[in-house]
């Protein structure tokens, strides 16, 4: 449901027929035959042009999922700087606190607003609290709950204020589901390596549809270097976290990026928020509790009291909100049957007592709760 | 080349046209639904007979790769002793070196016999100089470069033997390529949970010939525990490495293991052996120097000067050496035809020179050199 699957597959179902498995680092050429390392330099190239980072320095390669990408971004922070500090918002994806434990590494958590993006105060208070470390920073693209985008540019100025300059932070931008979306979306606040960013990760089978977990991630030249050991027996140095790499991902995101293009993706998305607008909209007034982040697709709302509906239409639930993700193949008409369905069922599970108030969650201005609407 | 692909593809392509995913614990009911959960459990419960552990006793997963069961077997051992020391051989494949350094372990290597298998000797020396600290070891089933299987019993020997007790150490067996062949060659000592090791992985993309990367990757449910930590957004803990997994890896590992069945994989295993003693006569009957470990499949010989056969060959090599891992696939015919070309491109090579020699890399009675033949 959460994902994007309109593949032409004729030809690309047949690639089944082969074991294809990229080993190693993507640019250095290795005497394993069967790989498709070119489709793969490719689609990191289309993704560098995206991010705004030359050809010569950047390096990257495609994943196993977005948590490879959270997990490679920050072992190389930690490779640049073996003593910083991990600071990450409360709701960050779960894979940026399970590195921390991995790679031993000490771990702020930061508030966040009732949006979900972090909260620069308390980022600030907790960076002054540590100023003898350098400061290694996760920031999201898109939370995993409630779609919400951490303000880059506000992140690097609280640095810069706190008196960390450029040689004592490292910022790994999580865009899981977003980093994609957001470069289309007018007025978004842009990822870019022309700001003081590390390494940037998005998740391929998520937005772009590819139909095996996999991920995109880039890092600077310079960075890598530190992590890379030279490995004989694959007449190839391995900077990646996995070793072997499924060949078949890279294909279908060359295949996908260069049918649609930069103006079908940028269609696409507009789609999604569209799309998103009007489910936040129904939901409101049908007097529902509902939130939507002015960059994000991710419809927040009152949790469906029924297991068995959260589970039929596989909604993301944690504490008193659940989630809709929007993506390309959700139409209005499935978001129709959707309310319609929620609505109804919802007239029975509130015919004696009052829905819940989720104030805290979304903000009392989104809230329908009877003190609040 | 060194891949098994013969599967019965029909209705298993169509699975592409499906995107999969495993997310967090394959034991756990979750809330997405595309996945294919019930033949991960069923591929870990044929691996857990396999090994000789009960159900309720082991936990698992399909792993992407053989490198992703290593990263967890000794995660997990490190999670239950923080302060453990890391043993390995020097012949252990990288990914083990790789987890040390990630997981900032203090790491020993470990000398070994020409053979390629730990030398005990100097495991028990190192292990007497560090008594202070729990010991982790990564025991090899089937070395990457030589296919040498450590003696697990006499490591388990020689642990006790310096007075480390069973609450003191942590064994992960790396069984990515013959962790799966061993259990069916006779003679060869047992992999199993009825002895004290912590946790076995292997890979499913070689011997078993999935067409995608992946592994199986089996521990044992107390250890399990220390790890996992609740998240309640997937409504599932997760202790795994990679929360997003490629579904269709366990489909395939299913449906060959179901196919082949323990005496299918038993021939398979048999004619392996078969041509890699024919292999490793030929190649010594024409004067070439050339090494079989007894329980192996991989055959070490001296490695080709020209590397264009080398390429078209794929053969791995290290040094003074090159290898071939003979699997299913590789026929007696295919066999002949790499024989008769190296045959004769090697009398184009050493007309004026002498073979070298190698000896150091794979023993006195294996070389053939004018001073060793």
């Amino acid at each position: 449901y959460p994902y994007n699957l309109d593949f032409d597959y004729g030809a690309l179902a047949q690639l089944q027929h082969f074991s294809i498995n990229n080993l190693g680092d993507p640019f250095i050429e290795s005497n394993y035959g069967v790989h498709s390392r070119q489709f793969e330099v490719g689609v990191l190239d289309w993704f560098a042009r995206l991010w705004e980072i030359e050809k010569n320095d950047y390096w990257g390669y495609i994943t196993n999922c977005g948590t490879e990408g959270n997990l490679h971004g920050i072992l190389v922070g930690r490779e640049v700087f073996p003593d910083g500090i991990l600071y990450a918002s409360r709701e960050s994806h779960y894979s940026v606190f399970k590195a921390a434990r991995m790679y031993r590494m000490e771990c702020v958590k930061v508030d966040t607003l009732i949006s979900g993006e972090i909260d620069c105060a308390d980022f600030r208070a907790k960076l002054l609290a540590n100023k003898s470390k350098p400061a290694i920073i996760n920031v999201n693209i898109g939370t995993t709950v409630k779609g919400a985008v951490d303000d880059l540019d506000l992140v690097i100025q609280t640095l810069e204020g706190c008196g960390f300059s450029r040689d004592r932070f490292y910022i790994h931008c999580d865009g899981a589901l977003f980093g994609l979306m957001m470069p289309f979306v007018k007025r978004a606040p842009k990822v870019s390596f022309k700001k003081p960013i590390g390494s940037v990760s998005v998740s391929g089978h998520k937005f772009v549809g590819c139909p095996m977990p996999c991920g995109v991630q880039i890092t600077r030249m310079e960075h890598v270097n530190a992590l890379s050991s030279n490995v004989e027996y694959l007449a190839s140095r391995d900077a990646t976290i996995m070793g072997s790499r499924n060949g078949h991902a890279p294909i279908f995101l060359w295949y996908t990026l260069n049918r649609k293009g930069y103006n079908g993706f940028a269609k696409e998305v507009q789609k999604c928020l569209r799309n998103a607008h009007y489910l936040k909209d129904q939901l409101r007034a049908a007097g529902i509790g509902a939130m939507l982040n002015e960059l994000s697709s991710t419809v927040v709302f009152e949790r469906p009291r029924d297991e068995d509906f959260v589970r039929r239409w596989q909604l993301a639930c944690e504490g008193n909100i659940a989630h809709v993700v929007v993506m390309p193949s959700v139409s209005i008409e499935k978001l129709d049957v959707f309310l319609n369905e929620l609505v109804k069922n919802r007239s029975t599970w509130y015919q004696e007592k009052q829905p819940p108030c989720i104030a805290a969650d979304i903000g009392k201005e989104n809230c329908a709760c009877p003190l609040h609407k």
